[in-house]
């Protein structure tokens, strides 16, 4: 497969945004993505996004958030894959250069999701899990990871409080992130009175909904040589991208608290980047909940089974610890407009390779690996990016 | 990149059905392309459908398909393009064996819509629309095709019933197909008398929708050289796979009635294939509605602009005329199950290059196009397959 660099990324704030339609929000991370590439077009955009028929009445995303970009005649289409559906969209923009199918492709994450009553959000969301066996017995998104985090702390023995670490990294990380939704400090102690909202898991857990959309630019290593000499910055490259699944409903899996899709679809990025866990430099997990920053850390090779929550507790997370993760805010504080995630995941390991990370920089930061969820566990991909 | 070959199809007849859910239509056709491919598994899987989440309260269905079918843990996801879904996952799987990031995949599409009512799947459709500039009007995704079709008669000439052996070509190709929802023979007379929809779209200009599920298996053809001579089966490859885009809402288009996305994707697999539109011996086209059957003859080159209806007239669209089309029943008559149709399309064609279709079988083919449009010629996607 011909090698892949990253030559521009883009983002938008995340926020409540009442005022730009899903297709303005998509354009404005590709036209900030173009720009940091310096071009003006590119053969093809594949848009990750997972409720844009159910919220927003718009399918065919892909037309039109490429003609609204300035993009018209480009292949196009949406990818789909629940909260996975960003890293999944970058999956076939590489694919589509890897296979020499186009020559210079974007990847962008959109979703716009808070024009809508809350319970409508919680019923698509929902639409992640398995309708037929899961959401029919009146289970929601956060009551499926609360089963989860309630078994977990019951198996491992952990108390709430020891995953509270991980969510004052996320909001400590993301105070001076312009990106980002929750740009605010919280204390162990807002972490201990916040409301409940599906036990164990309260509102400090969880990651906050958003309107939001990033953007990456991506062309083949080869046409790269010229470039980079020009404008002097150093590439980064795409070096490890694997793909794994495992059923939608968690009772049917082998062993619930395990994200073997994770452990696979890492195993295979380490593999491929010829890296393992010591080598990661940073990680921007999928910490849509606090048990799965635990669980993450676990599939991916960085901690035993069930001890997740100590690399919270001895502060190894963090910017200068030996596995910081959700360097930015996270899924927790910079936000979590489901289907633009993954994207807004690489767009950070990118800032952090670059240097670009401001106060919560991750020093000498070289290899990064991002993993986005889809579903409770169901659909994991992993990145590996370097930056050379 | 590497030469494709597709090894297997499947589909299963489509109807009003009630009695399999979305995940056993797709695993059904999964298991058919499989069984037919000789082969228990593939590295992964991309499933075509626009509506599941809308109509079937799930999305996340690659990786759903994927378990269903026996492929846990595959690679898998959902890509979506309105009514063009299902070509655009034979794409993503085509860039996926092209780049070698897989060995061996299935591309399904897949789709559900009898089960809500009438009203409620004329809404979901309208999302293929643009729901700021056209859905917001009042337009049904019919009443859109139908002012094309009023200004394509009122623009070139055309009578209501010049459009009729389109129609009535389709139902005749259908009779013996048993996956074809509509296997009934019309005349002009009925198409005269049927009750109209949308003037000037009647009943037999519309297609069907349905519920449905077709599915392929492609490899490289490397992989191939043991194989065929086993099984002593011709070898189908595809020689051309492109896709292009145009504006959603039709009133931002250059001219209405030509689609500019349909010439660009024929136009560049017609040179990928090293092909013109005279060397191909078939041509499954989006027939939705029978003005968009002239208006793609047209766009790919078959007839001069205006004169698409011509082509049906002179029986040149039959079986044994110049250039064959809905060979199986087309949209009009299979039916259009619309996240599926591309890959029935796909089947259609290797139908016909394998000499297995049946009394509508067109003699000596062995160069097929299938061409997949979703929105009112917004996304258009054009593949070519030969058999050597």
């Amino acid at each position: 497969m011909r090698e892949i660099a990253v030559i521009g990324i883009g983002q938008t704030p995340i926020s409540e945004n009442w005022k730009q339609s899903i297709r303005e929000l998509a354009s404005q991370a590709v036209l900030n993505a173009l720009k940091d590439a310096n071009r003006n077009t590119v053969d093809g955009i594949f848009v990750g996004n997972m409720l844009s028929g159910i919220l927003s009445g718009q399918e065919n995303l892909g037309a039109m958030i490429a003609n609204w970009s300035g993009l018209r005649d480009k292949e196009a289409f949406k990818v789909e894959a629940a909260c996975s559906s960003g890293a999944a969209a970058l999956r076939v923009a590489i694919m589509a250069i890897g296979s020499g199918e186009l020559d210079s492709v974007i990847a962008v994450g959109v979703e716009k999701m808070t024009e809508k009553k809350g319970v409508e959000v919680t019923e698509s969301l929902a639409t992640a899990a398995d309708a037929d066996y899961e959401v029919v017995q009146g289970l929601s998104f956060v009551a499926i990871n609360a089963l989860i985090m309630q078994r977990y702390m019951h198996e491992y023995k952990w108390r709430h409080t020891d995953f509270a670490p991980f969510s004052i990294n996320a909001h400590e990380n993301a105070l001076r992130n312009p990106y980002a939704r929750l740009q605010e400090r919280i204390t162990k102690e807002d972490y201990k009175r916040s409301r409940m909202v599906a036990e164990p898991i309260n509102l400090l857990d969880a990651s906050p909904i958003g309107d939001g959309a990033a953007a990456v630019v991506l062309v083949p290593v080869e046409s790269l040589k010229r470039l980079t000499k020009k404008n002097g910055r150093p590439r980064i490259l795409i070096v490890g991208s694997a793909a794994s699944t495992d059923t939608l409903a968690v009772h049917s899996r082998r062993h619930p608290l395990w994200l073997s899709a994770a452990e696979k679809s890492a195993r295979f990025a380490y593999s491929q980047a010829r890296v393992g866990p010591d080598d990661i430099d940073l990680f921007e997990l999928h910490d849509a909940f606090s048990i799965l920053s635990a669980l993450s850390l676990e599939a991916c090779g960085f901690i035993e089974p069930g001890q997740g929550p100590r690399l919270g507790l001895e502060g190894e997370i963090r910017p200068l610890g030996s596995i910081p993760i959700s360097t930015l805010g996270g899924l927790k504080a910079r936000g979590h407009p489901v289907g633009a995630t993954g994207i807004y995941q690489i767009n950070e390991v990118i800032q952090q390779l670059r240097g670009e990370a401001g106060p919560s920089q991750v020093p000498d930061a070289h290899i990064g690996m991002a993993q986005n969820i889809g579903g409770s566990g169901t659909t994991i991909i992993t990145h590996i990016l370097r930056i050379e």
